[in-house]
């Protein structure tokens, strides 16, 4: 990726993590950056994320103490067709111009601190470092992270288990890669994230346990845990029931087989 | 590990990730936790940790409303000879037993909600649920956890840096293990945690670009980043001018290689 630069500048974007959905899984820091903000820019990713907008809505009106300029844009659609990182880079150009439209628009000064709320954590399996990248290579602008809980650590502390075994590794990886590549080398916990289809179902079962959740840190949450072998298929049948229920679903899981060495 | 079972019980033992020094890091869910705790217990590691447990008693200081009974106890120390897991696991019997014995003097009636501030996450190369499970096996106690920020977080937040590149995974692991094993197979991005050692320093640095924080989110925060080859020697000699200077370290890194597919 283009890396985000070092650059004083009169505009600063500032990326909050806002956690999963739980506004009291907020930081102080997320909440200091929404309310010192001149602008917060607020996605509109089409109907079947709405609940989601929601959310940043609420959260919002939460936590901010006096009056912010809030924009709701509705964001550029990810070509379905061709090469995936082609596709995605694309994307993330128009997503970047989008933004930078809406800055023009609504600061028309060119300066002060925009704020975009980032579901879990700007750093894990999400976009907006790569479009503040790519917004930097159009316009002298500073960069700021503030961390957020992710769905990941949301799911352990639902759990309550520990991510990794005593000083023992651990694979973060995407259910596509679960289903293609089979269980990772070097590892025996691995987690997994934007999973659309049960790549879990794919392993053998035996050995292995599973924390699973969806909606974590929602109202809606649901967890299931177990041997694998055992319910992987009430995983199959919740996750299906639940995404017909809400219209959506995002579930994230926690595989650890017996060690081997 | 034996892992925290569902109880329902009159004690209720709270896990509460703090994040890494940085107040602002505190969730309003790990604020009202402690809030609400009637006991609060804080650990003394010895002289050369005093720094954390200040740290940990600023918090205190700084998001507590009310008064909170707050009692500091000395952690049993871990045998450094013998098997390094069994070694770990007495240790943590013995810690369970502390807990319980200042739970006894300090909650007479046996009742309530005791609050553990967790650096960083409970999830993440911490063993403060594999604690909690021994103390269950004692009591019944309800165990719950609250998410904090992790220094994995703080370090990509510093930086400005994805974890993940685009849909691909990452390793979380240890300086142990790195150096032991050599990159691990499967993942272009390693996290290492617990490296006492520099263990960076056995990779061929070429085509590696590193990422290193140190007192990551606290006042003395060092960062130092660029390609691995470039920047080995800098960060040897920081670390150890650094910790000459506080008399203790903590530090984490992240690695990525250009991919090989």
């Amino acid at each position: 990726m283009r890396a985000v630069e070092d650059v004083d500048a009169a505009l600063e974007l500032q990326l909050v993590g806002i956690g999963t959905g739980n506004p009291a899984h907020l930081t102080l820091a997320a909440i200091e950056a929404l309310n010192q903000a001149a602008l917060i820019l607020l996605p509109r990713k089409g109907e079947d994320k709405l609940e989601l907008l929601d959310l940043r809505r609420h959260i919002c009106a939460r936590v901010l103490d006096g009056p912010v300029r809030i924009v709701e844009f509705d964001l550029p659609q990810r070509a379905a067709d061709g090469d995936y990182l082609a596709a995605v880079a694309d994307w993330h150009e128009a997503i970047a111009a989008e933004w930078l439209r809406q800055i023009d628009v609504h600061l028309p000064t060119g300066g002060g601190k925009v704020a975009l709320l980032v579901w879990g954590d700007p750093s894990l399996y999400d976009s907006t470092l790569r479009i503040a990248a790519h917004v930097q290579h159009e316009r002298p602008l500073h960069v700021s992270v503030v961390p957020g809980i992710t769905s990941l650590q949301v799911l352990t502390a639902a759990h309550r288990i520990p991510l990794n075994d005593v000083a023992a590794p651990v694979m973060i990886t995407t259910g596509r890669r679960l289903r293609e590549q089979g269980w990772p080398v070097g590892a025996d916990t691995v987690a997994v994230m934007l999973d659309g289809n049960c790549a879990f179902t794919t392993l053998e079962g035996a050995g292995i346990e599973i924390w699973w959740g969806a909606y974590v840190g929602m109202a809606q949450q649901a967890l299931v845990a177990g041997p694998l072998g055992e319910v992987a298929d009430q995983i199959v049948r919740l996750r299906a029931q639940l995404r017909a229920r809400h219209g959506w679903i995002m579930d994230i899981y926690l595989l650890r087989r017996r060690s081997r060495g």
